[in-house]
Formats: structure tokens, C-alpha cells, sequence
């Protein structure tokens, strides 16, 4: 059976001594009162929760998985995780980060951020039921009429109601324009929706007494493609004007998936039958209002891979500490053995290594990627909102791709540091592997983010935004350039940086010419970018341990993070080359294949 | 469900136009009379075999599993593996490649390796329990006394008992040397052995009437270490003198191990209690005598991977056509439809075509492997057949490595064209992905066939074997490096063949003075190292294919040849660019990391 241990120290490092963030939120009139200590506190109490109440059910209830009744639609999800879910309520878990209007306590999304970490770490099919909710908070949020908001709101925040986003229909995943579901207006402005979808995380369960389901549909008129699909809201049960529940509404569990991973979560088809729902913000806008579901989303899924990557680094060095198995090639190291640990074998260092390097770049960038929605939600300088906001639209597809990638490779690796044992379920190892690789693929394929953050993000607006966050890595290589203990940090994205603008500019020319080169660099200029972060990231983080390190602190942790990124500078940003190389080739190898392909 | 088509023509092509075999067994008196149309009738109605008896029970065989009954020590296969077994047998399928005098058919290795790549793309699970009867007959074929050889090898050759390779024990599994299983010598000669056994791949079944297992354990007096290891022989069911079963031995299943993949495949705890054996070869060599098992073992692990990237490529490409989503980026393709099929994307192009650059590369790889084994195993002159066995050493890492870890690449790569639907166990994408996971692990892990490859076959003899190799490819480039066309598939490996060859002496160096410098380096060599050997593989078969199409052939097969030679050069083999990188940023960066592995 796996351990997990809440890396609150890895976390306080991030938020206190790399990004200061509370001297950030002094700014927030929302958030200038919130203090270091209470971070500290709300998480090391989250992470209680994490470690003691939901990840002793990530193997049952990978094991059992979810059962539907065919007869009454109901589906029931593993032993323990009702329960789990009560204690969530009970505690205010889910109104952590939400609008103190409606019962949230108004924390900064950052404590969010760290929180939903722990409990991926846990157990990412379980954190789904809770997780899939705050889209549907954002949604109504954002887009939401008073009425609505009174209705779902408070009940979603206390977490006595749960949300779904149903987007996907058995003949469209990425193009939504081809959708198909219908909704009918009605004499009250009400509307009624009939159709398919399939792929419904948590789309149905036995844990809250109703479910929110948002619902892309499109209206008699709508036109063609994704201009003619709207947002509406479609309650399990329908709501009555005190608020309480009222009949059962027309969208029913039809079927569940047979999956890889995430078996413990319900991956529900939904049936709508006349289901009666209401219109969430313009009519044919829905997509656009969907995208506040969905950004939140993305950045949600990068942090399924950041837990996983987490926990499975844990378990890796702890095995690899307590397996005996051959000797160091550079001579004995524990003579009261019969053989060595395995950690003392190179190779077994930079599985774990590559473990530990992806986890703590990616939760750096993803807590600086909180940060930045702080400041768009909160900021009072609208200038400043602005800038936060097209930062982080850059950055969400390098943290949903660049870190469930990374998860994918982290996860096999510390798999492989247990050998035979890493394929055997008991260890636990290979559940990590098989829950990361969905993220990899919802929420929009990790393809898809690559078109996203070079097509639109990037080339969209001709590098201004990638320019943006290009300066600040410029002045950090201006301030520490000079310091000569800093250069191995810091020279790796100066050279990279430089090479990062012409590569982009020769891709905009390229794509220009034939938008095929977009799409055939667009995965490599994704890893590229990816590395690019993590490299600031890392030079962020080594600054300050070099700065502790000076300053006498004789704590080892400072030294773990100095090895940790010159371990990520040595063996893990290289790839650049490659990826630069491949990029190069262009669309043509990839294009002239039809004899190939045929 | 997915699909499976032989890839007859594919092997036909490396066979016939590539290596031309029937041309190199002609120096072979064994096989000097097979001829090319033999073989690709023996592998068509092989390929039938695979695709209508053993592919359509692999999804039902990985749902149902095995069963173990406690009570009487036996395991129950899924529904119709035992029939399919029968039918294998009664084809004589298990006698393809033996030796005539135990009633094999005789036929060329390579035969029986394109036979095994049917099998197991078509079911990795169960070719598993014929398939590893292939080792417990090579190593009573090479060290087993007269008496051994009569008692099994007939029944080992049609098919009528399996074999087991005992190696692994709870706690050692690369560390043979601290093996516990021990060996009390009898009166007559024979021996009783005692201990625990795991990870015995078809350990227990109910497909064979007796089970030939091959254990090692230590004698009384054996030195400690893997210098006091021997090889025995346990049967299942102990033979009487005239042939028949007698009493049932004592070597039992005491569990089955519940598994990430390959999960119709009994994985056995295997107990020896006072089981009464045979030794085979000399007391204490039994480390060596293992390694005639192990080394066809992992070719055959390789083979099980080129399997699983092939039909998952087959299956990808079919839904890659089929599935409609979105508009090509460089216009509308499919006018008559509401979407483009996928496969105008470039990222899904760039996914399908590295599985297909995979399959093609390891096939020919795999192909010339045997065709070495052939050479080696039958050629008169003994130089020739030392120099082949030379040569299939230094390739067996690579093989069981390098295609393994592509194998890994090309599965996720083809599960990842399905989007969501990949996930899903329905459309049996996922199936490959984990059966593919354990190939990776068994049969030495990775990293252990890395520094099989780095420390023992290349340094080892100061790199004498690498440069005859490298001579291969010498007079490959000195014979078409003139040639305007061939140059794009020459000059790749002209220039690796060089910085491989100043790498290699300089890691030479850096491990006579820190042999950690070569544990840090071995996964990236290995991997420069198997795109050394694919280069020129493909080269190979872009010289047939060029030659073809100016000689007039039509036949858009050679163009096909070609545009996946195009693409691996540009979009796969430039990973050695950064292995190269990474492999010379040397241990430091994985040993100094004492602080962050504390």
C-alpha cells in the first residue's frame, strides 16, 4: 500500500519565500488581511483531510469502481467515498476559495490551488466529484442571471449540490460545432433539452442530493458550427422557488465507461429527455461562457498530474531506500547488507530525480499561475487585471499539457523504480500511471493545447503576450547575470529565451505561408515553452536557496532544492535541442506520407 | 474492437528485398533449401492463426483473467485459451523453428520470429504460454544430458507440455546472486528443492498436460553469490521411465498476482516444496546456462512490443481516417462532410507515423537479429557463426530496450489519436498500452539491458564489437554515399556513426575513473545506440525502395518505404541530439542529490 506525507514545506516555499504571495494579496483589497499563518494553518489542515480521509480509498475504489442501476439510473460509487464526502461538506471544504456572498470563505484561489493538490495526490477519482463543481460555480459566476445565481450558488459552495459540465456528444469531443443537442424554448423562458452526451465526469452519483449539470445545447435558430450553441443549466432535480427539491428532471445516467483509470469516478452517458433547463448568458454564446468552465478546468487538470507526479515520487524514493538489490558499481555503500539500496544506482537517482524535478517546476508554475488569477479576480488597477489575465490565458496550456505530460513520464518512471513489483496493483504504482493518462487527453488533448498556445495564444497576437512574460524572465537574467553562483541558473533561459524569439518568429513566417506548420510544430513548441517556465521557475526557486544558503541557514532544504535544479538544468531542459531540431522539420514529413498512410 | 491484419508484404519485404535470407541460408546446409515461398506460406496461414484464433480472445482474456483455486493448486485460464492452445498444437506450430530430431520442423529462426510478432500483436498474453516454452528448450537443447533432452524435448516440441523459466524470488529479481531456493543432492542422483518463486510467467495452467520448469536454486555447499547458483529442472507432473505422467511433483501455485496488464497471463507464485528435480548443465553455472534462456527471452520481449506498436498503429490509422472532427487547418478537405477525418491534423499524423517508423525499424531490426541467430547457430564456418553470436549479444539489449521503450511511445502515441475513446476499454487501445507496460520490466529491466549494452558488450571488449557493427554501416555509406538520392538516409548516420564513436571512448575514460559515470549513462547511450542501428535499418530499406522506383515499380509500397524513412529521420532520430547532451552532463547531477533524496 502507498504513503502520502502533504508537502506543506514544499508548498510554503513556493508561496512565502519564492513568490511571496501575501505581500502580493496586500494589493487585493479582497485578500490584504490574509496572512502566511493561515495558509499554513487551512492547509495543513487540508492536507489532513487529503492524507487521512480520501486516500485510503484511492485503491478500494479504484478496485470497485462505480456500479449503475440500470432500472432507477442511480449509480453508487465506492465504499467510503459518500461518507468521504460528508466530512468534505461538514468541514467547508468546498467553499474554500468561493465568493463570501454566497457562503464562501473567501480565501485567495492559491489555497485552493494547494488544497486540490493534496487531494489529487490522493485520489484524483474522488477529488473529481468535489472538482467538477467549481467549474460549474465559475460558470454561473461569471454568466449566471441573480435567479440563478440564488438557486445553485449557495448550495454549490456548501457543497451540498455537485456540478458536471456536459460538453462532449458520442460524434464530438474537440469540435464542439458539431454538436447536436436540442433545446426548446418554452412559454415561461424556460427551456426544454433533448440529446446525448457521453463523457460526463461525476455525472451522476450517490454523494450530493443534486446535480448542477451545465449543458452546451443548441437553440431551434442557432446557426451552424460553434456560433449556434448555448449554455444552460440543467438540475437533477428541479429546484423549487423556497429552495427546495422538487421533481426529478428528464436528464438521466444511461450508461457508464468501462476506463483505463479514474475507475472510481463515474464517466456517465447522459440522456436528456426533455429536461428542463435554463439559459446560462447570451443565447449562441455559450462557448464562450463554457470557456470559463473550461480554463478553470485545464489548470485543474494540470494539477491532477502535479499530485500524482507528487505522491508517485514519494513512494519511488521510499522504495528505493528500502530495496536491497545489487551493489553500487563504485564500490559497496551498505556493508551491513547483503546488496545496496537501489538508490545508490544512477539511473534509479534520475527516475526518482526527474520525479521530484516535474513535481516541484510544475507546482511552482501552478501556484504562480493562482497568483496571477488572484490578481485578474482581485486586482483594483484594471491595467493590472488585464495583464493577469492574458498571462495566465499564455500559461493555462502549458499547465495542462506541459505538466500531465510530465506526469505521464514522472508516473512510469517511479513505476520503474520498483521493477517487477511497479506492475503488480498491490504496490499502487500502477494506478498513478493509469488515473494520469485520461489528463493527458480531457479537457481538450494535450494536441489541442499545443494549437491553442501557438496558434492563438502565441502567434494570435504576434508574441505579445509570450513577449510579456519574456520580460520577466529578461529581468530577472539582468539582476542575477552578474552573480556568479546564480549563472548556471540563469544562463540555460537567457540562450534559451533568445533562441525562443527567433524560433517563434520563424514559425509565425512559416505558418503564415502554410498554417500545416503550425500544426506540426505546435507539440514541440509546447515542450519548448513548457521548459522555458520551468527553467524561470527553478532560477526563481535557486535564488532564493542560494540566498538562504548565504545568509548561513544551514537547513538541508535549501541544498535539496539548489541539487534538485541543477539535477532539472542537466538531464531534463536539454530536450530543448531535440525539440527545436524536430520542430525545424517542418510539416513536410509529416504531410508527404498518404503512400504511408494509405 | 479493434482489427488485425497480418503485415505479410511488410515482412516479406525485410526477408526477401532487404536481407535477402533465402540468398544467406543458401551458406547454411540446415536451411540451404528453404525458399522464400515456403516461408511466406508457413507465416500466412501463421497469421491466420493469429488474427482468427488467438486476436479475438484478447480482450475477453485480459476482462475474465485467471483463477487460481486454492484448494487444489490449480488455475483456470479465460474461456478459450485452452482450445485455442489445442489448436496451436495440433498445427504444430510449437515444433516451427526445432530441431528435427525431437520432431521439429526445422524451419529458419526468422521464421518463427515473424510468427511470434503475429502472436503477439494478436494476443502478448496468451503467446506468453507457448512462448516461454521456447527457453526451457533452448537451455535443455544446450545443457541438458541425453536423458534430459528424450524425457522433454519431444513433448517441449509439440506443444504438449510448457515450459517456465524460476528465477525470480520476493526478494531478488535482478540480484539473482541473492537467491535462497535451495537444492538437497538424493541418493540417485536426482535433487529436492525447497523455497519461494514469484513473477513465473504460465507458472500454472490448465492449457498443457505437464509444465517443464527451469529453476535455479543452490546446492548445500554452493559459494554465496551468483557463482553458487545451479539449474534445474522440475516437472510439473514427475515422468515415468516409459514417457508417461507420473505422481504430481511438489511445485505448486500459491497465488496469482493481480496486474496492470498481460493480466490473462498466469503470473505465479510459485512454492517448491521437497520438489524433485534434475540438474541441467554444471553444479554452480546455473547463472550461465539461465542466460542461453534469457538472451532469446529478451529478443522475444522485443518482439512482444514490435506486436502490440503494430496493431495498435493498424487500429489508430483506421480510426484516424474514419473519425471526423474539425477542419484541416490549410483548408477543407472533405467537402461532402461535416468535419475532415482526424488524419489530416499533422499532430495525428506525427503520432501514427511514429508508431509506424517504430514497427518498421524493429521489424527490421528483429529480422536481422535472427537472421544472426541463423548464421550463428548453423553457419559452417565457425568465425562466421562466432562473429554472429557477437553480434546478436551486442543487439539483444537494444532489442529488448530500445523497442520496448518505443513500444511504450507507439501505444500511448496510437491511444492518444482515440481522444477520449482511448481511454475507454471498449475500443481496446488501452489493453495495449498496459500489456506493452511489463515489457519494459521483465527479462531485466531497462536499465539493466543499458548496462548490459554500455559496461559489458561495448566496454566491456573496448568497444571491438560496436566497431564491427560499425563497420557494417562504414561500408554502407561508403557504397552509397556517392549516390544524390540516398544521401538524405546516409549522412544522418555517417555523422551519429562518428560522435557515437568519439562518445563511446570518451565514456570510456570518465568510467575507468568513476564507474558510476557509466550507470549515468547507459539509458541515453542505449537509446543513441538503438537509433545508430534504426538508421540504418532504414537506410537499408530506403536503398530497396530507391532502387525499385528506378528500376520503373510503381508499387506505392516503395513510396511508402520512403516517406517513413523520410519521417524518422527528421522527426525520431534527432532525439540523439539531447541523449547525447544529457548522457554528457555525467553522474554529478544524479549522485549529488543526497539533500534532495534525503
Amino acid at each position: 500500500m502507498p504513503a502520502y506525507t502533504p508537502p506543506l514545506r514544499d508548498m510554503q516555499f513556493v508561496m512565502h519565500e519564492v513568490l511571496e504571495v501575501t505581500e502580493e494579496y496586500k494589493a487585493l483589497p479582497a485578500h490584504a488581511e490574509v496572512d502566511a499563518e493561515t495558509i499554513n494553518a487551512v492547509l495543513e489542515e487540508g492536507g489532513k483531510f487529503a492524507a487521512e480521509v480520501t486516500f485510503p480509498l484511492n485503491m478500494s475504489g479504484d478496485e470497485e469502481g462505480c456500479t449503475l442501476d440500470q432500472g432507477t439510473h442511480a449509480v453508487k460509487t465506492p465504499k467510503g467515498f459518500k461518507e468521504a464526502y460528508a466530512k468534505y461538506v461538514e468541514g467547508g471544504w468546498a467553499a474554500l476559495s468561493c465568493d463570501p456572498r454566497y457562503g464562501g470563505q473567501g480565501l485567495p484561489f492559491v489555497v485552493n490551488q494547494c488544497f486540490y493538490e493534496m487531494l489529487n495526490s490522493a485520489n484524483q477519482a474522488w477529488t473529481m466529484y468535489p472538482g467538477l463543481s467549481h467549474g460549474a460555480y465559475e460558470a454561473l459566476s461569471a454568466h449566471g442571471t441573480e435567479e440563478q445565481k440564488k438557486t445553485y450558488l449557495p448550495k454549490l459552495v456548501s457543497g451540498e449540490w455537485t456540478g458536471t459540465m456536459c460538453l462532449t456528444e458520442p460524434h464530438c469531443g474537440t469540435d464542439l460545432g458539431l454538436l447536436r443537442t436540442k433545446a426548446e424554448p418554452q412559454p415561461d423562458g424556460s427551456y426544454r433539452l433533448t440529446g446525448n452526451k457521453i463523457f460526463i465526469s461525476a455525472g451522476e452519483h450517490d454523494m450530493a442530493e443534486n446535480i448542477i449539470h451545465l449543458v452546451l445545447a443548441r437553440l431551434p435558430d442557432a446557426p451552424k458550427g460553434s456560433k449556434g450553441i448555448s449554455l444552460f443549466v440543467v438540475p437533477k432535480f428541479n429546484v423549487n422557488a423556497d429552495g427546495s427539491l422538487g421533481s426529478r428532471n428528464g436528464i438521466y445516467c444511461a450508461g457508464l465507461e468501462h476506463k483505463m483509470g479514474i475507475r472510481a469516478n463515474a464517466t456517465a452517458q447522459i440522456v436528456l429527455e426533455n429536461a428542463s433547463g435554463t439559459l446560462v448568458g447570451e443565447a449562441n454564446k455559450g462557448l464562450a461562457a463554457m470557456f470559463v468552465m473550461m480554463n478553470a478546468a485545464r489548470l485543474g487538470v494540470g494539477n491532477q498530474s502535479l499530485g500524482l507526479t507528487e505522491v508517485a515520487f514519494q513512494n519511488a524514493l521510499a522504495y528505493a531506500k528500502d530495496r536491497i538489490q545489487m551493489r553500487s558499481l563504485s564500490g559497496v555503500k551498505a556493508k551491513d547488507k547483503e546488496a545496496d539500496p537501489i538508490i545508490v544506482h544512477p539511473d534509479v537517482r534520475k527516475m526518482l530525480m526527474t520525479a521530484k524535478a516535474y513535481a516541484e517546476g510544475g507546482r511552482a508554475l501552478a501556484i504562480y499561475c493562482t497568483l496571477l488569477l488572484d490578481k485578474e479576480h482581485h486586482h483594483p488597477d484594471e491595467k493590472v487585471r488585464k495583464e493577469a489575465g492574458e498571462l495566465v490565458a499564455l500559461l493555462t496550456p502549458i499547465v495542462k499539457a506541459f505538466l500531465t505530460d510530465n506526469g505521464h513520464i514522472a508516473t512510469n518512471a517511479c513505476m520503474q523504480v520498483f521493477g517487477g513489483h511497479g506492475f503488480i496493483k498491490e504496490w499502487g504504482m500502477e494506478q498513478f500511471v493509469r488515473d494520469n493518462r485520461i489528463n493527458m487527453i480531457y479537457e481538450g488533448t494535450n494536441t489541442v493545447q499545443s494549437l491553442d498556445l501557438l496558434g492563438r495564444k502565441v502567434l494570435g497576437n504576434n508574441g505579445a503576450t509570450l513577449k510579456k512574460f519574456g520580460k520577466l524572465v529578461a529581468r530577472l537574467v539582468e539582476e542575477e547575470g552578474v552573480s556568479e553562483k546564480m549563472s548556471e541558473f540563469i544562463t540555460p533561459i537567457a540562450v534559451l529565451g533568445e533562441q525562443l524569439t527567433k524560433f517563434t518568429t520563424e514559425l509565425g513566417f512559416r505558418g503564415f505561408q502554410n498554417p500545416d506548420e503550425v500544426g506540426a510544430a505546435a507539440v514541440d513548441y509546447l515542450r519548448v515553452a513548457g521548459h522555458f517556465v520551468f527553467g524561470y521557475m527553478f532560477a526563481l526557486q535557486a535564488r532564493v536557496a542560494l540566498r538562504e544558503i548565504a545568509a548561513g541557514n544551514t537547513d538541508p532544504f535549501y541544498q535539496a532544492k539548489l541539487q534538485t535544479a541543477r539535477f532539472y538544468f542537466a538531464k531534463l531542459f536539454p530536450e530543448t535541442a531535440t525539440l527545436m531540431r524536430t520542430a525545424r522539420a517542418g510539416a513536410a514529413p509529416l504531410m508527404n506520407t498518404d503512400a504511408a498512410l494509405a
